[in-house]
């Protein structure tokens, strides 16, 4: 693929992240509120101060190539996160709804991570440094915030002979 | 958790993948038909056919336990199928469309992964072995059809100065 085609697909791919980063951030403070399990709060709560972060990083990005950040819908995302406001709206036991709110919020972990596996493939391909470094962060923090669900989820779903 | 909600849960996330999975086995003719490099072609024919496969492992699963498959809308997948479209409508080079096109999979593939990941841990607190035994074949496929993506992805996007 010609160099500039590549860019080209590069910048809309973030433009995309983008817009799913800034739904996310909108979103997160509304599962903490709707969980009940204190550590599945603190990692919603953790997980929006990490957002946030991916946001700025994604538009030094942007500063840096001159390019605009903004113009995408991510679509993905929106329906990401339609099904974390129907599981809010679905389950009333609040042990239900926190499982339900781990695998919703994995399924927008997992969008992310192959997002930013494509967008630091392009990277890489590209000879951008800048970016990649910053996009391995992301990458890296959304790996742990994915493992960090899957032992509370562990932890949840854990079924009690006694209960 | 008490058994009963967990199982409750359980079938939920299934017939929201099971939602998931007749989208995309409806998406990828049209994949198929905008790609155009011959191992992405195939790549879509193939997955087509183990998306099929897929729906049946769903299917036998409500069926042991008489629980019906229908009934949810899977909005994350419909936004995924909408950036596909989007995708389709928007790149002209055939390239770039193709890379494009791998990166919209990949990320119906980790929405997968993660669903099907959250449907194993709850069968095996629920000692479903049944379940667990097909939901695992699926996983399997839906890793390997993502690392066989990654491949092509990379053969696509290498940069070639002469181009």
């Amino acid at each position: 693929m010609k160099a500039e085609s590549l860019t080209l697909l590069f910048y809309d791919q973030l433009r995309d992240l983008h817009d799913a980063e800034k739904r996310i951030a909108a979103a997160l403070p509304k599962m903490e509120q709707a969980a009940s399990n204190p550590q599945l709060k603190a990692a919603f709560r953790k997980h929006l101060g990490e957002t946030q972060l991916q946001i700025t990083r994604l538009e030094q990005i942007f500063e840096a190539a001159g390019q605009k950040g903004t113009g995408k819908t991510c679509k993905a995302t929106q329906g990401l996160i339609a099904e974390t406001e129907e599981s809010i709206a679905t389950y009333t036991d609040p042990t239900v709804l926190d499982a339900a709110l781990i695998a919703d919020a994995q399924r927008v972990e997992h969008y992310e991570i192959a997002g930013y596996g494509t967008v630091m493939a392009y990277a890489k391909q590209l000879d951008n440094d800048h970016a990649l470094g910053l996009l391995q962060q992301t990458l890296q923090e959304e790996k742990l915030t994915d493992q960090s669900l899957t032992v509370l989820a562990e932890a949840l779903v854990n079924v009690q002979a006694a209960s």
